[in-house]
């Protein structure tokens, strides 16, 4: 895609992030990008498409970034503080707004849930094999069920940033990284 | 509230659960519930009271419902299959679909998004007693962060929530509750 069109993708995400989706009109994303609406449409068939190349816009950028902060990652104490930093990006660049305000908007949407639905599935994935990496060699390896453990963890981290995007759970985010660190200090001391 | 109170929000729950919250006028909600729209006026003064009432309604009920099922389990074995077959009806009585309808919804009205928090704030404090009382006199009972696990479960049902109602992961939450049945046979064999 051209760098117009990267420059479409960046304002839908921050006028999803700032105004919400119900708010984000062809007008409010031409607007905050600093372009003519028609440049949506030059790039896009409609509002529906864009959504939906947003949606893997954040999530293809994301999970780059999770990949290189995470590749060569062993140690939980480590892995834990890696994802602590990824999620204060994610929540600053208002990835977790605009994501939220995606998933709850796919409910009215097919193709937008068929493309919540891809991405879910990509994440899972990556969630597996962090785990698989981190649960290696240790004594409860063959009791942890890892593509369950990687739903779950997906779930959580999207739940979390409802009630986030709420503001239903406000400092609770921080908290839940001291208390995973506290227990990944006790994980990394275990060795079979 | 009157027995008429009651039929409008029950059915204000089934027209969520079966039409979204976009469709979910008064004149629908009425239609479901087989009485006339001016009924609902009666009981609130408009849809957004309706809906915080909803919310509070299916909050209340499946409260006492999971408060009365596992009243008096200690064993993590009977509590998954507790846990399991209220999962079972929380899905088959329409509440998963209504609750994400409301929950996606509290994004774009403050007060439902108030009644949102209130009750995560209630369901939190619920998932933490039911957790000290898995963890009293494990081994593990001193590393285990009640208060954050507890909110991880709770972000962590309403993300599979969210995932289920949009089909994003859908035969997950029964092998989710196979994986934990599994875990918890374990941890009822632990004692201190």
């Amino acid at each position: 895609m051209r760098e117009t069109g990267q420059r479409v993708l960046r304002a839908a995400v921050r006028t999803l992030s700032q105004l919400g989706y119900r708010k984000s009109t062809a007008r409010a994303i031409a607007a905050t990008g600093g372009f003519a609406p028609g440049v949506i449409y030059y790039h896009f068939a409609d509002l529906d498409d864009l959504f939906v190349a947003t949606a893997r816009f954040i999530s293809e950028q994301r999970m780059a970034r999770y990949q290189a902060e995470t590749a060569g990652v062993t140690e939980a104490v480590e892995m834990i503080a890696s994802l602590r930093s990824l999620y204060v990006e994610d929540e600053a660049e208002g990835h977790i707004s605009a994501i939220q305000e995606l998933v709850a908007a796919a409910v009215t949407s097919p193709r937008l849930a068929d493309s919540v639905r891809e991405e879910t599935a990509r994440w899972v994935d990556f969630a597996e094999a962090v785990i698989r990496r981190m649960i290696a060699d240790k004594p409860f390896e063959d009791l942890i069920p890892a593509p369950e453990v990687a739903s779950a963890f997906v779930a959580t981290y999207l739940g979390l940033e409802m009630l986030s995007h709420l503001h239903a759970d406000r400092t609770r985010p921080d908290q839940m990284f001291d208390a995973a660190a506290r227990l990944a200090a006790i994980i990394d001391l275990l060795h079979t």
